[in-house]
């Protein structure tokens, strides 16, 4: 019944999304900025036609959110769905086989900008309320929806937005689909993203720069000081000199790490190939897993001072900064992670230069219990549609809108994406496969559904 | 006899040099090219009046070389006096007391641009074989005289007019007079410079920058490994892992040790002070005397790659370089040092890391042996003049027109000088105390007549 009504409205389903894909809406061009709120104004519009009695299209700092809410049901759950509705640049134009707002399908999939990101995607979840719809004739359970129009340009209004708005926002369970899955043999909900601490560490050596040969056997070095800093900081070997990070490190089911040593993705060698390298770096006693997803890391991004220019200089400088960023474990709270590196700082710094520990930013991860009950659906509705129980997967990024719904809302966040690896996000002829649009739907309505009961 | 003619022609001297400091020969800035020339014409007259028969102007690919030979003495010695004619520029010229380009005696010193370098060290010698001159009608040894117009722009024409012109240049003795002493209570004699090498190490990881979000854990990181590399090439004790370094040290005298020990001139002190520290770093073990002067050094200028601008960015980088020179203990080539540092990045750059060295620059240092015949004769007139022992005095930096006379000439350079630490040479106010302008003539004569002897 559900299956058969989402094919017979896929085609309509095809004709709105190519509608909203005309719409260039790429919030990174000042002279796209009319298309941004024309593309949130096409969201409101869908979301009235499908029956949300409120829908807000409110304006921020920058670019505009847009809120709908249909909660109808007193006493049944309350989801909230996250998406965006602006898109990358389509640049390098040149590089498309067709042109990048006309939504083209080739081979099974549909070709364009916003296809996948978040277009795309956010049709998987109106594609499905539509569904849901004509066969309850109503929402099966209360929905709200919160869009914003900064995401491809790291905006902040929705954070803002959802501190504002936390009680108005209050749900049993957050919806994002905003992500891939290993494959469709391999179907996978992401469980986890890791914080982020960026720092800049300044070290201060003579009171001027020096002149190596006058000076250089007595004189401090600040970068010097800080090779050997952030050499203590991480080893060769890739270990974190930093206790509170490793004790932060979740444990994992038996489970994700027999699918870890199985690698039926070759994730591994996807990392091989991905990076052009004959060997992985770190920590080679751990899997690749769990190194890019949930254990922290350790990296300098940047080494500024003494002479950055062509040819030579002997210069001894007066001072010196390493940009150092961690990603935290799962779950770890970004405060004690940056203690914790003040801290190694303080203990390993050479002795006799002073330093500041300046912080250029924090962003809290996300840990979603795969036991959770709210997971427990999406992963049934998942197999059902798949044939195959989902496998976690842990995205080693940060996504501050997640971890602000995680840490506002205190609401499970379940990012369940239907993407594919392969599907070219930001890039020329980026795209989205209708199979797993399809099946993206009925696992969204099949979630929802288990939801409603 | 010698004293009394010294004090007698002084006045004589000090209007010739007032007259060379008004040519505002400044080689840095195009618009003063012609005064630069003047400066060498004026030179080379002054030459020809002194009785040089050969006195000749030469054009190079920069600016002129002034060459001048009197060589009438078949069977005795040959001194080849070196200097330059060129000034650094007088900016910012509110600084000066009195104007740059007129020669001005206040308290004793004389101020002005060149006063001290190098047109008033010239003097010296210049002074020197006048007084000789006049007392034994001619000069008592033979002389030959080279000066340059690009020192104070690092110019290449002299030593490539010292190669060409080996044979003609051939001496006994190279004697320059373009440095200091400790102080008039402490004269010293330099016997010293240290070489250079000065390398681009460049690191490649992926083939692409990486996001840390996505990569980290897994990712080569060519900033992490050349921090690893040079904490390992050089630790925290300063200590430099190149045993063809350590190995090419000089062994110093008793007396030299003894003078590093008793510091008379409160050069440790001195360190603190220009430094404005509290600790000196690296080698604690040694004296700060032998750590800036005789052993070598390893020093990182400047790291590059990855993000480097306000604020923060995630990125791993491809490839990252690092600018880091040595300085060599004196005596040592250029090439076997580059040798060892190669050999020691080999052997120290983290696993799995492509890297290239690339040479930016070589030059030698020099060693003139403290107890070499004309340093003894150095010495003793010193000695005579300041009624004290001169003591060693090592220079960290290098001096290539130096390393090019020890090694194309092979003849001992005597880098004899009367400058004075606080002259503020390439400062305003440059200056140069009469009475060690006085003193010189007369070391500089005594030396001359020990020669000759």
């Amino acid at each position: 019944m559900l299956a058969t009504t989402i094919d017979s409205q896929f085609d309509q389903r095809l004709k709105e999304l190519a509608e909203w894909i005309a719409i260039p809406s790429i919030s990174a061009l000042p002279q796209h900025r009319a298309d941004v709120y024309r593309a949130g104004e096409w969201a409101a519009s869908y979301l009235r036609n499908l029956g949300f009695p409120t829908v807000e299209f409110t304006e921020t700092e920058g670019l505009p959110v847009i809120y709908a809410e249909h909660c109808p049901h007193a006493g049944k759950p309350t989801v909230l769905f996250y998406g965006h509705v602006d898109v990358q640049p389509a640049d390098p134009l040149e590089l498309w086989q067709s042109p990048p707002f006309e939504a083209t399908i080739r081979d099974g999939k549909l070709f364009a900008r916003g296809a996948n990101d978040d277009k795309g995607q956010c049709m998987v979840w109106l594609g499905a309320l539509q569904a849901l719809k004509t066969i309850h004739g109503e929402l099966p359970v209360n929905v709200k929806v919160v869009l914003e129009s900064e995401e491809e340009i790291g905006g902040h209004s929705i954070e803002a937005y959802v501190k504002a708005h936390a009680e108005r926002l209050k749900c049993d369970a957050v919806i994002v689909c905003d992500t891939s899955m290993y494959s469709p043999q391999h179907p996978s909900i992401c469980t986890s993203l890791r914080g982020i601490v960026y720092t800049e560490v300044e070290v201060k050596g003579g009171k001027t720069d020096m002149h190596s040969g006058h000076y250089g056997g007595v004189a401090p070095n600040p970068l010097h000081a800080l090779t050997l800093l952030i050499s203590r900081l991480k080893g060769e070997d890739g270990h974190i000199n930093i206790p509170e990070l490793q004790a932060a490190i979740p444990a994992v089911t038996d489970d994700e790490k027999a699918f870890w040593a199985a690698d039926p993705v070759n994730f591994n060698a996807g990392l091989y190939e991905e990076m052009a390298v004959t060997q992985l770096y770190g920590e080679n006693e751990h899997s690749p897993y769990a190194r890019t997803g949930l254990r922290p890391t350790l990296e300098v991004h940047g080494i500024v001072g003494g002479f950055m220019g062509e040819g030579s200089k002997t210069v001894i400088p007066a001072e010196a900064k390493a940009k150092i960023s961690l990603r935290l474990p799962p779950g770890m709270a970004p405060q004690p992670a940056l203690d914790g590196l003040k801290k190694a700082i303080e203990q390993h710094m050479p002795k006799g230069y002073a330093h500041t520990v300046k912080t250029l930013g924090m962003g809290a991860g996300m840990n979603t219990d795969w036991n959770n009950p709210y997971m427990l659906k999406a992963r049934k509705a998942m197999a059902t549609v798949y044939g195959k129980e989902p496998a976690p997967m842990r995205m080693g990024g940060s996504v501050p809108v997640c971890a602000v719904f995680d840490s506002v809302l205190k609401s499970p966040v379940l990012l369940v994406g239907f993407g594919l690896p392969d599907d070219d996000l930001h890039a020329p002829n980026e795209k989205y496969s209708l199979d797993q649009l399809k099946k993206g739907m009925n696992t969204m309505a099949l979630l929802l559904q288990a939801i409603a009961e």
